[in-house]
């Protein structure tokens, strides 16, 4: 472990978000609040801190990393940002009080979860909500880059399946197919954003809530600068056109590549891409059939409701409007279940994502085939091709880490006096990135009344959750810190 | 397929399960109760039935069973001797009513899982009262055969593990070999239940609730003659005793057939038992520290009340002490959790078995080192010896095919009216064949506000956990029917 050039790289990091303050800090000074003078000070500590480490740790130019410096890089970076994000909320006091409460919310941020401390959202300087916005969008990018060109190669959970999704002149060198797979899939991702903002300001969106909402739809974050989300607007209009932005950020961003290049089928042809827009239609439709006649008395506003809400939950957006906690039974443990579900694999969304139920389906069915036939050799397939058995293997045992983390998790957090329904509504909000869950942390309510060690528990399940698991559980691997 | 050979077996079991109707008969008999003519009559019908079944499809002799035709045979004889052994109950009206209440309270006895839609068990007359409990001890007697003499040589769900664990003359042959197997078992399985019998007496208790209750713990049952279950004694002596042999009914028995041959060290070498006591321990420990203060005044009660609690739903008894739902919530997630994980494979238990967790943790370990260590080669081992890949994936594929079931299922219930926490707790106590589960259907209630419906699809799970999943699911794969 070349640990001098991992601190060299998260240094640089670190300067690059302390650059990127200024967008906030311009909001700030457009609108003369009072964000401007934490936004600054944060500014300049992050960019002193990120040089500072950057020369202290200089580190020879090099294009190989190995798995276990990419690992480090991604968990300690993550981490990294979520530490100095938080400073302009921690600087500005208020709403925020303590540090827990601003790392809390940066980390919700960076990894585009969405869960909030804040009760009075609209009581918060522009410029700060801003900045709120703003790192969701910039853990987007971190988190296409992540899946599709980071993971792909330290083997991953199963992302090695995405190998070869977008063509690198270099396909084997980590570091130049990073950069290249980058400046691709962010043109991609910033054009589509754009084209959010436009037809939200269209519908009659004020610039500054159109740029907020387009900057959180696109990473599936969530965050919304109205105490009451998209209920806010009330509008039909909003709701549609948020519901296919959160259905275009669900699907793998190297199909709207291969899309925007003239492959019309693009999306038709990607089976994980079928999977998951079946699986939204059908949903959509159980719970419409639900909630009509038990909590909204035309066919039309159940459809309405239920389809933005099974969209905002399964990309694990967490936009509301709609309080499903007031649905019946059935329509809450679906959507409990979209959250463990998640969007496809590739996109910006969290959970478990598509592609890996998927496979595990198929595992099960091929488990009872071979017991009917217990001599015949089968493959498991996925676009026609089979997965290897090495990939098969990581998938289940992400699965299976999946649960076993959900499970302890949620005995830590009742351990710590939160009760028995918020306890599984909050771990499976926060490690599946969703943003709200269940119970005191339901779509109405928000992460307030957590205990402070809880805060710190659901931080971890966050980043636990963004990073694919792995990332961040192999730090606690003995074995990973040996020579 | 040989279709007349399989309905010739269950005629067989029906036959056999209609003599055995003689002993509820006796003890009716005894206390000239209103049980006798319901006994009689299902008696008559169900012997009647079993021979006229037998005589009909009469079948060559055959020392042969293919895989298919024992999953077929274990699956619907489960299945019919739910339905007949549901006679005496339904003929005998009173508490249980309708035919979906007598076949929901015969199924909850075979599968040893304890649910029970009786609201007043004390009105119900003796006769019948020890029918049910004799049902769960012929249930138990069923299973240590299906799960260490069928299932290793179906190969179903990593049981194949258990293949030579107990020695016989024939060791391939499925016929003789579950004949020699069983005679061996039952054996002990006869001799610990009488231990209990001659204990529970010995304290005091009558010999017809020490036989029913003994009848009762060794198959991890869990009915009770009495409405508060073992709180009505309010007795240490017989909490001790009764939690004592609910872990040796969670241990796997060959091991106490190793033991009773002279093998002193059995338990401790196998390290499936040390994992299942260790759990048992530790888990008591945090509940009883957990409960102190909060819910008992003293630790040594705290201790007594979190021990038998643990134990007997972490064995899948479902015997009650102690109401759970006014613990903490951790407390209450610990046990929710100790449902699904249940005790060794082997043993009389439910759930998904302390081996089959033990051996994902290992693979989750495993996947974790194989990214530290990308090229080296590694296997998983338990007792020092190599867990074989087709062992390692049946595990997983029971594993992921029981949280599907149980999302599916839970879904389905909630969709007939039942809320969300008794939606999730009557399915995870009736998949893991536990008996109480949350909300209401817990520990101080019944099943018995659980719709029609509902209660058809619960005896589904019951069956579906008892048989390990495969053998109930294959039955649904269209590949299953083909020839």
């Amino acid at each position: 472990m070349r640990w001098r050039y991992i601190f060299h790289i998260i240094g640089m990091l670190i300067f690059f978000l302390g650059v990127f303050m200024v967008c906030p800090l311009f909001v700030g000074l457009i609108y003369g609040d009072e964000s401007v003078l934490p936004l600054l000070d944060s500014m300049n500590l992050t960019i002193i801190c990120g040089l500072l480490l950057c020369l202290f740790f200089r580190s020879p130019k090099t294009e190989y990393i190995s798995p276990r410096e990419g690992m480090a890089i991604v968990a300690l970076g993550w981490t990294a940002v979520g530490v100095f994000g938080a400073f302009p909320f921690y600087f500005s006091g208020g709403e925020f009080g303590t540090f827990v409460n601003a790392f809390f919310e940066s980390v919700s941020g960076f990894t585009t979860t969405g869960s909030s401390v804040l009760t009075n959202i609209e009581a918060v300087p522009k410029g700060l909500l801003f900045w709120r916005s703003f790192i969701q969008w910039l853990g987007g990018m971190g988190i296409i880059v992540l899946s599709l060109a980071i993971l792909p190669f330290l083997g991953v959970g199963g992302m090695q399946l995405y190998k070869a999704e977008v063509p690198s002149p270099v396909p084997d060198k980590l570091k130049p197919r990073i950069r290249d797979t980058a400046m691709i899939l962010w043109k991609v991702y910033a054009g589509i954003t754009l084209a959010e903002i436009i037809l939200l300001m269209i519908g009659g969106m004020d610039i500054y809530d159109a740029l907020n909402h387009a900057f959180t739809t696109m990473p599936t974050g969530g965050f919304s600068t109205k105490n009451s989300s998209i209920a806010h607007y009330d509008s039909i209009y909003f709701d549609s056109i948020i519901t296919v932005f959160m259905v275009l950020a669900g699907i793998n961003f190297s199909l709207h590549y291969q899309f925007l290049k003239g492959e019309s089928l693009a999306f038709w042809r990607d089976s994980e891409c079928r999977f998951f827009l079946g699986v939204v239609i059908l949903l959509t439709a159980v719970v419409s059939f639900d909630i009509y006649g038990a909590t909204y008395q035309t066919i039309g506003e159940a459809f309405r409701f239920a389809v933005f809400q099974i969209v905002s939950i399964i990309t694990t957006t967490g936009f509301a409007t709609a309080d499903y906690e007031t649905w019946p039974a059935m329509s809450q443990i679906i959507i409990l279940l979209c959250m463990f579900l998640g969007a496809s694999a590739g996109s910006t969304g969290g959970g478990m994502k598509c592609l890996r139920a998927m496979l595990a389906f198929k595992y099960c069915y091929k488990e009872l085939f071979s017991l009917i036939h217990p001599h015949a050799v089968t493959h498991i397939k996925i676009g026609g091709k089979t997965v290897p058995e090495g990939v098969m293997r990581s998938i289940l045992g992400f699965l299976a880490l999946y649960m076993i983390l959900y499970a302890f998790c949620s005995v830590l957090l009742a351990g710590m006096g939160v009760d028995f329904v918020t306890s599984f509504g909050a771990i499976a909000a926060t490690i599946g990135n969703i943003g709200p869950g269940f119970g005191l942390v339901g779509p109405a309510e928000n992460f307030a009344l957590i205990p402070e060690s809880g805060k710190w528990l659901l931080i971890w399940c966050m980043l636990l959750g963004r990073l694919e698991i792995y990332t961040v559980i192999i730090l606690l691997v003995p074995e990973f810190w040996r020579k």
